[in-house]
């Protein structure tokens, strides 16, 4: 490990990506959203610690189809500045393993397995939905923490996740201020959800939305098929129990006006049951059939979920499934349609195979920005993803104080949505569709992608206590 | 159309395929499993009619991601033999299509249509869930059928379908003996459920289990990476009403000994509640998580199917759908452990964006031999596929008498599954590997496939009588 200059005091070296399919980004020293100057920033800065310190990299939250290729980007852009980051640990389930001071030693995987989580989904590291709650009432765990990243001489965190792990990582950075440990927070975007304010997307998401739209594509032909003697409704289920961008994505499978979907239902748009039961009907006697993509946080004007709505089929079972049986049920009892529905579940979050290729550079892009932001000195910030233009697409990473986007959900707007509420606009697609644009193939071998595996070498524990979580 | 030497009399031809990347064809004039020569045979050769009768080519049932590479086969193989084959019709939404005499004329569609069938899913004709019951009972049916045929002078019928399609192809050759219609019927094998037997594969198989193997291993990684605070248990739902072909190709997920999927559930294996309980909760034990792949035909010992919902199908076959959330249930109440799964439904028949490229070429191959042994003056006889070698993966097509697969199911031997009845042995593996290898991708624009689009021009109908379905 060569010597460097001290951490911090190198400015931010803007970084220009190779160019692809007109897919550039470049990452300004200090883009408009830039990180403030604040007194955490200060913290780190007064670091008097001699050579590089040592980085963390946590995956948190539920896990995507290119998580892992931010951890590329982590690691990578880290292993490029050996002189000014020493180890690059990451925590083994995330918070899970920082807390229980379960460390991976990245430095113990080779370059090549490292450059094929580019193309790995999931959490190749280990995931947690693991919420540390406000200093207050968990203020023994932040502890812990700051116990853990002073044992190991931690001297960056990259929380990679989304609105909650955004807050966790603040507070890291608060509590390590009030602490006087010198301890860089960058929080890295990723969620399937989207729904991250101020990014203008986030990582995750491009690759679910591809996935939706293929498929909603794929079953809709399937269906348009056979309609005349077999099914005539057909319901796609889809995450986003808050914020229904991954169900809008379904709409980018219509090439033109009357394609399928014909029914998209948002999370954002209360469900009446009698006016959707007529669209479906319409539908069918206009087309002959009618494909609905359905997020799985429909809800009605009360606020209550769909598939919590305790119906039961024609057998008096309760319902077992979400909202794609309940309407189906709905369908089949008001007009006896032929239905079939479909659960995407994880499929549609880890299906790396058919993922969006300027998905996956961002995932990349975001993870290398927070390196750099880390060693701009910054803390407490999160690298986002800025359009510069729709057509063609462009883009750039800068940066945001996590302050702002903490705990905050970005819903989709009424303008992104169609006047009856089951579609979506010119503008939505105007914004969507460059995010399922490209795609980046693994290797196969034998008909299977070839998905990295890492050794996952455990890093020597120093502390003698034990956290239980 | 050039005028040629009269319907039949000239011998088949071996057609040699491209070879790619290993896997090529051959068609033998006689292959082992050889059609017989019938009376049927006789009828066609005795044909006077001067110059080239029409074709009629018609899909069936459940469509597949590469039913319409078959179509393009088919096509492409009529329009090099124009001198022998008139027009080449499809019936628009299959055999209901042809009882209604709505055809549609497949020599308006453009050479780059045709090509693009072959990347393009479900049936572009149209497919129907339509059965015809034996000559008896449905006498009326099948002699409409000639009427429509006779009508459009159709000398060949190509019916691409599974074992109930191939039953209507053998007796729609008798009833053209006995009324001294000639007529030659040509079976396709299309079903991914992979239950014809003969031929070693069915078409449509191979992509459905690419899916399946990939899906699942993807999923796998994703509850692998959150299993220490999140989902425990997974649960895949795949199609396979009677057969485990599709729920076996799960088993492909798995590199090495112990990796997911943990369990396989098969039609062909009696579902023991207790036995099951107890290896989700051994697994998890010990690798903490377990993954199930389970075939919607489940059943227990008394052949009652998990997911019974009652309703039925046009073929009185009983719908399926519910053995993941039923399982899901069951392990939620005896282990407690967190569950999620997946319904992929149709997106797994239609999922064109991750077929198997021997599947996509094999497809292709049996529609261009059907027009081969049409051409050769074969009758009630179905292409089929002929291993000749595992490592590496050889094959050609052969043919067989319809009769010998018409209505016969072949279900996944006792030797593919492992003794414990939850997984697939070394010679499942096998047989399975070769099914899913190599990609064939469509061609993307704005991140969505461009599938092909038919124009669908109708044939002027020449028939005053109407027939409702």
């Amino acid at each position: 490990m060569g010597a460097g200059p001290p951490c911090g005091a190198h400015p931010a070296r803007g970084v220009k990506s190779r160019q692809t399919a007109g897919i550039g980004y470049a990452s300004p020293p200090n883009g408009p959203v830039g990180a403030r100057k604040t007194d955490l920033t200060m913290a780190v800065r007064r670091s008097t610690k001699p050579g590089p310190r040592n980085a963390l990299y946590a995956q948190s939250g539920g896990v995507t189809a290119v998580i892992n290729a931010t951890a590329a980007g982590v690691i990578e852009a880290c292993r490029r500045h050996k002189g000014r980051i020493g180890h690059l640990y990451a925590g083994r389930d995330g918070i899970v393993g920082a807390l229980t001071e379960d460390l991976i030693d990245t430095g113990r995987e080779s370059a090549a397995t490292i450059r094929a989580l580019r193309h790995t989904p999931a959490g190749a590291f280990g995931s947690a939905r693991y919420k540390l709650k406000d200093l207050e009432r968990d203020r023994a765990k932040y502890e812990r923490l700051i116990e853990v990243f002073r044992a190991h001489d931690i001297g960056y965190f990259f929380y990679n996740g989304g609105n909650d792990s955004m807050d966790t990582a603040l507070k890291l950075s608060q509590l390590g201020a009030q602490t006087g440990y010198p301890i860089a927070c960058i929080g890295i975007p990723k969620t399937v959800d989207n729904d991250l304010p101020v990014t203008d997307c986030c990582p995750g998401f491009g690759s679910v939305a591809k996935y939706v739209a293929v498929s909603t594509l794929e079953a809709s032909l399937d269906v348009a098929s056979m309609a005349r003697t077999s099914t005539r409704v057909f319901i796609l289920e889809v995450m986003g129990r808050h914020a229904g961008w991954i169900a809008a994505a379904g709409g980018l499978a219509a090439r033109k006006a009357g394609d399928a979907p014909h029914i998209i239902l948002f999370p954002e748009i209360a469900f009446d049951r009698e006016k959707f039961l007529a669209r479906v009907k319409e539908t069918v006697d206009r087309k002959g059939y009618c494909v609905i993509v359905a997020s799985e946080g429909t809800r009605d004007a009360d606020g209550k979920f769909l598939a919590d709505m305790g119906t039961r089929d024609a057998f008096g079972h309760v319902q077992l499934g979400g909202v794609a049986p309940t309407l189906a049920q709905m369908v089949k009892q008001a007009h006896g349609y032929k239905f079939h529905w479909a659960l995407a579940d994880y499929l549609q979050r880890s299906a790396r195979h058919i993922a969006s290729r300027v998905d996956a550079e961002q995932a990349y892009a975001v993870g290398r920005a927070a390196v750099e932001l880390a060693l701009a000195g910054k803390n407490a910030v999160m690298p986002v993803i800025r359009r510069k233009s729709s057509k063609p697409y462009r883009w750039d990473i800068s940066s945001v104080a996590i302050e702002a986007v903490a705990n905050k959900e970005k819903m989709v707007p009424r303008g992104f949505i169609t006047g009856d509420g089951f579609g979506i606009t010119a503008a939505a697609r105007r914004y969507l569709e460059p995010l399922i644009g490209g795609e980046a193939y693994p290797p196969y071998r034998n008909g299977i992608p070839q998905y990295a595996t890492l050794k996952g070498v455990r890093v020597r524990k120093r502390l003698s206590t034990v956290f239980t979580v």
